[in-house]
């Protein structure tokens, strides 16, 4: 018999992961000298200066453990945010958090919603855990909100909302975000995922933060790999209920974050000035992007993140493609059934022209 | 009702993690300006020269996502490991991947075997995945392998070996594990768990990497927190058959070893004289360590590890919080079962003579 028969059954039914190439190997497939990379919503800024420093000091004590605890880095988001040391976990990337409440909350026989062509990571938990999906058709490329609400059964213990979501870069307001934590029963956790929060410029933004009084139910998950320039590093945290906090914690590892990703983060989240200037580029470029592929006849979604997701029609597959042979890599997204879009992260000005000049060129 | 209870019924067994200090922290608090930190099996040269340049380099993409594949990581160890790269996986520290095992291949109701005394994520990874951790007596402190095949019943799902184990530092040699493998049914997973394989000096030392060959059911385990040491940066590798690899990567998330993480592996990888620099500071420290507790009139047991296990009798509480009073944060171990016992890791010559110094003053 097998070995990878023993698996459990819900793990052999997950598709397999398929590894991409690094983008240095294509680079040198293709034969290209300048490449422009805007396919994984990074912060083009890069990483402040003030993290570089900091982690220039952390690297002389690298054969030492992470502080399992985290705790100055909790201290640091607590003040930040304005909550409590007990009520902040923090995660390799929001992503592992993500995982942990589902792990935690949802197994098989339960119901996990979310919304068609939301993030990928809360279909994949569903998987991993051995829950059902339920994705409720998408609105307008955006979540439903009420067909969310309808879609709760007695079987359903878990809701992930991403806003704003990513790919589509779609938005709900505060009132809609309201209206719908009404009708959710007290019994079940709702996710409410602001990734991309610091991008949004609405000013009926929901405050996720503002949600954790009333509810016990909601846990808000944050990132520092998109404003906070840190993809590199994995570091995202979740901000809850203190005895949720504590439940979650039975399934971290002692040292999830790793030591230079907690100091990188405590420098990041201080250099509110890094953040205001990686929003005001994205606010200015993305609003430039939007009107020339507008010009050139193609339809962005309207966005709230750093990224657009563009209707180029059926040709969407072969302009990716040329695109790749022009050195500018974007991202398809048919993996979340809109093959006919592409998706566009906002670089600096100099990447927006080259992309543009790129798309000119194809036929 | 209470969302804490809507947690799946296994989870909430999970005894709660409780927070520790940063060592800073304590430092402050006792007034210390001298800490010697010999708690964590840590590598005592710190981190290899060529691995901080290599960090150095990549502080300056920190806002670019890691290689999801960690391609040039798995190839490196690939080579080292004279294996092919499909058979290669890395993890968030070899935890990670002790832990993915487990959430693979066993769920309540199956069976996971360990010794007592082994290294404790064994035993949380069964909680966590809600299966019967089966905890074999140990013999002399160290792995008993012919009551552990005994131990096999048809809900075995699998099983873990530490070799040399942490925190014993026990040893078994390569017939002993020949011998417990033939006893081994095909369908159920063995982890031969490396952390400590290059502190080994014994000669009948088994090697994990000739086990894949011959048993499909093997998984070797690796860590770069020790010898490489990399503790700060959450970096270990699993070698098995593709068919195993392929299965684990369905539950692993794409960024789940850091960009840095990956490039310093690969700069420790290829520092073989780091290595083996820290492999012989330990032999001959350990050596000294051991002779001097012994002279004082404590048991240290045999080790094959960086550190020694040491008998210190009904005191053992007592004496290390005296030694904390004097600077000195050595590793208590009853919650293995072993309050009689303290955990040392060998530092450097300055550091474990700051130990024994301290030692002598205890009352």
């Amino acid at each position: 018999m097998a070995i990878v028969d023993q698996a459990l059954p819900h793990i052999a039914k997950i598709s397999p992961y398929i590894p991409g190439k690094p983008v240095s190997e294509l680079q040198r497939e293709l034969g290209l000298s300048r490449v422009t990379k805007l396919a994984s919503n990074e912060n083009p800024l890069g990483v402040s200066a003030k993290v570089e420093q900091a982690a220039k000091l952390a690297l002389k004590t690298l054969g030492r453990y992470p502080d399992g605890n985290a705790f100055y880095l909790r201290a640091a988001i607590a003040e930040f945010t304005c909550r409590t040391m007990p009520e902040v976990m923090v995660g390799n990337g929001s992503n592992e958090l993500l995982e942990f409440v589902g792990r935690v909350f949802a197994g098989p026989g339960d119901e996990v919603i979310f919304s068609q062509y939301a993030f990928a990571v809360y279909a994949i938990t569903a998987q991993i855990i051995g829950a059902t999906p339920i994705q409720v058709t998408a609105k307008a490329y955006g979540h439903d909100l009420d067909a969310m609400a309808a879609a709760i059964t007695s079987k359903t213990k878990l809701i992930y909302l991403a806003n704003p979501n990513n790919p589509t870069g779609s938005f709900f307001s505060a009132d809609a975000l309201t209206a719908f934590m009404q009708k959710v029963p007290a019994n079940v956790v709702v996710v409410y995922d602001e990734a991309y929060l610091e991008y949004v410029e609405r000013d009926d933004a929901p405050s996720g933060l503002a949600l954790l009084d009333q509810y016990p139910n909601v846990i808000v998950t944050r990132t520092f790999s998109k404003a906070y320039g840190l993809a590199a590093l994995r570091v995202g945290y979740l901000l809850a209920h203190p005895d949720i906090v504590n439940l979650l914690n039975r399934i971290r590892a002692p040292f999830n974050v790793n030591e230079l990703s907690q100091v990188c983060a405590v420098a990041a989240l201080a250099d509110q000035d890094f953040v205001a200037a990686s929003v005001a580029l994205n606010k200015q470029e993305r609003s430039k992007v939007i009107t020339a592929l507008t010009h050139m006849g193609y339809t962005p979604l309207p966005s709230e993140g750093n990224f657009v997701c563009v209707n180029m029609g059926p040709e969407a597959a072969s302009i990716n493609q040329q695109l790749l042979q022009l050195g500018v890599i974007v991202r398809p997204v048919a993996n979340y059934g809109m093959a006919d879009f592409l998706r566009i992260s906002i670089g600096t000005e100099a990447e927006n022209q080259h992309l543009i000049t790129a798309l000119a060129q194809v036929k």
